[in-house]
């Protein structure tokens, strides 16, 4: 619509369904005249509809296990030469919990499923970067966004160890933008969503419920899938090239809230 | 150069000179299609040189005393009326310690002085918003945006009472922009930018040393006002609907550091 | 019951009735051996029943409006002269609003309500210190603490001005904290209290249900009264010699929860 | 000294010699009157002198590897039965970064190294609690105190991935500190300590540096170990009772400081 993006190229990570966070940008990102390639583990590629997706914004899918160093490089190398150059922006929007998917309390982890959750949810943002750093394959100026939750900050019980991971995902943010930002003009941020009905939500116990909570907490409401798909746009584009190391809530206010009206009249009942 | 904010009108406050992040910022929504008026205290606009920014983005001016309920109250009458419809964003960047000007120290203040650069440079925030909110003058997804500065959350020896305004101007952020959420879906939310080279941090002590000291903690250096402006931009847009009751930072990633290589290199000589 | 403030004096701003957590704090720092003066302006005495905590703690009642100066220099000499030597500790627990007394709404303010209370609730802690600072008053490792609110952070709408007020005292404590620490080596900290059903308090529209609320998003439920007089002893102790600048809370973990189960269950009803 | 642990039982991991932090907190909990098992890995016993401690606090030994869910549920079963009741206390003072002892900078992690870093510095925090709730070791208003650094929140280069590591035991504390709270009426608390000279910290580079440059950032200078000690015998005492979820920080006021005079005139020389 406003062209932001024209002659940018890009990554993104995670786009399962129409529902997806990472569609909606990739829609979005494909209206502001970026290119890019998408990817997803091989599994994920089978479960969704990401073909569709390829075909609208005219876009490559390269598969990859994001927590497979090699496959990211393979990666990376693919997308530098399909695209034509450096790239400009990466969408990271990957995160699954085995703990979560099998019903594992969070005070009766199973640890070989928190180090899977781990490894897949945040450590892969680092393996993302790691090769992208030592690729030298980012243009300077370029934008790299990870989404997260605000569980990095306060306690939603049934969130689980993705809480934790979250945690760990948004300090890789902070110090490998460290790097990136000194040595190569690039910067790295968190988007802090609001809860979001993706395929990834629907895992989480009393989700809906939980969705109007948040909703109502929210002085402005929910924000959507295409409002972090918006968000991310200004992100990647070049009026925010000195924003940095940040996470940014994306929440309708939510993170900010000590209690709303609407919530505490609800509790008087 | 994008139409980011084709068809929207608004109000900016603080522009002096030209280097004024307020000046930069109406320079930026004017080339984004933005149409607004300019407003400044009567001394300020004798001081500076705001009519030639005026006759550039095609605005008028219109003397307030942020102070002043009343100024206030006009202003926003007549910016409705010369726009030709509500108002769908604010800039607030206005501050000022008298105890800076006079060198008082913090551990001296003159609490004349304190109240009256309490009054200008935070209680003007709630004074724009509740004239704002009362005459039911901003559209639905406006944006208001103020200019804060990191000391209102760490300390800067000679910030001074600066300090204390800022925290209390973000809280207002936070507390009116509750309100203008939820009742008239408009978001509020404060810029904490990188020290910059504007009139009012002249007045600051030892301000050149410590914007460089800024640069070299900051992984992309410090943010311009022109960055400022293009960050605010994008708050001014209808890409970031859901962002409120945020303090957001554009400062190189200043904020989150600890140290930086250079900074402790620097130290160790 | 342990002696940890044995030999130590002390101011103890605050202290209305037995429901005061000033008055709890009192009681408790006089069990642990600390001798004190107590203070409060004249109105509150007169309201109040401090001359019977007096007697119980075996302290002297020096009224001073701490809103002025020269009533805060006679109080810092008597309290001087009357304890024996320099001071160790001090509480200031002072807070009130007009536009919250008067049923004024936040986006409805009347500033000079407004600056009232924020000289009262907010500029006294600068005044308190500042003549504290320059009467060389307190001695090394010394230990100061002021009662604030989460408000100061979040949104909690019937809080008002309260709000914005915290957020400057919170300021306030980390500004003089620098000073006061790099020259006197005295700590300065904030206690971030659960609401607590105190006179205060009861001027809060809903306070009642609020509370309940809060208690149920507590994993620990709220703090009462004592538990924040058992606190601010260990702030006031030479256990806690390095902690300083902070904003601590004593919530029963309020204060990093994004919702408990509890909540999320009666939301769901 | 002021017997503010008389009676209370504890278990305090990870005294390797007397630099240590958990060295000087098993001294000081012995001094205030409480009984404790020391616990170490099997290779941190032999490298270090814990049996000195040992001796001088009257406190058995019992190995185990922080990361081994069996070794921690003896250790439990043993700490029980040799104190002869539940648990009152904990100490979680356990860090180590493969990445930093083999000398990997941040951006080109060894994934495995990566993988036991975070294994034996965050997960073994969750470990530990778990073994605790499921074998209801703990009494009731019992403490659960974890040592952590401010690298958890802001950029320190040569931190690396401990920073990511620190960010996740923060978040553990407050994932489980929900259910430990809500639950068994337990709280857990990170302490985010200043730099200290202990074995661990000598393996960072140009940690000597840093140590100074951190204690002329520090109002009140670094806080020691000893410092930390006094600081965990406060939350370990009765009087925190409603602390929890929190991370608190010992550092002589370096977490809110932006900038002090002294390092701003090294700079400016």
């Amino acid at each position: 619509m406003y062209n932001l993006l024209k002659g940018k190229r890009g990554i993104i990570f995670g786009a399962l369904d129409e529902n997806s966070i990472a569609w909606k940008t990739a829609e979005r990102v494909h209206e502001e005249g970026g290119t890019f390639v998408l990817t997803n583990a091989p599994a994920s590629i089978r479960m969704g509809t990401i073909d569709k997706l390829a075909l609208k914004t005219n876009a490559q899918i390269i598969p990859a296990d994001a927590t497979s160093v090699s496959d990211l490089e393979h990666l990376v190398d693919e997308a530098v030469q399909i695209l034509g150059g450096k790239i400009d922006f990466v969408l990271h929007s990957i995160g699954m919990s085995v703990n979560v998917r099998k019903g594992n309390h969070y005070t009766n982890e199973n640890y070989e499923f928190t180090e899977k959750g781990w490894n897949v949810s945040a450590l892969s943002f680092h393996k993302v970067m790691q090769v992208l750093y030592k690729k030298e394959a980012m243009n300077e100026w370029g934008s790299i966004v990870a989404l997260s939750y605000m569980a990095a900050q306060r306690v939603f019980p049934d969130y689980n160890d993705m809480a934790d991971n979250k945690a760990y995902l948004e300090s890789i943010a902070r110090s490998f933008g460290y790097f990136f930002g000194k040595n190569k003009k690039v910067r790295v941020n968190t988007i802090s969503q609001s809860p979001t009905a993706t395929k990834a939500g629907h895992g989480v116990k009393g989700f809906d419920d939980f969705i109007a909570y948040s909703d109502k907490m929210s002085p402005l409401g929910n924000a959507t899938a295409l409002d972090c798909a918006n968000y991310t746009v200004t992100l990647f584009s070049d009026l925010t090239k000195k924003v940095t190391l940040q996470n940014l809530y994306n929440d309708g206010g939510f993170s900010n809230m000590g209690v709303s009206q609407e919530i505490l009249d609800h509790f008087k009942e």
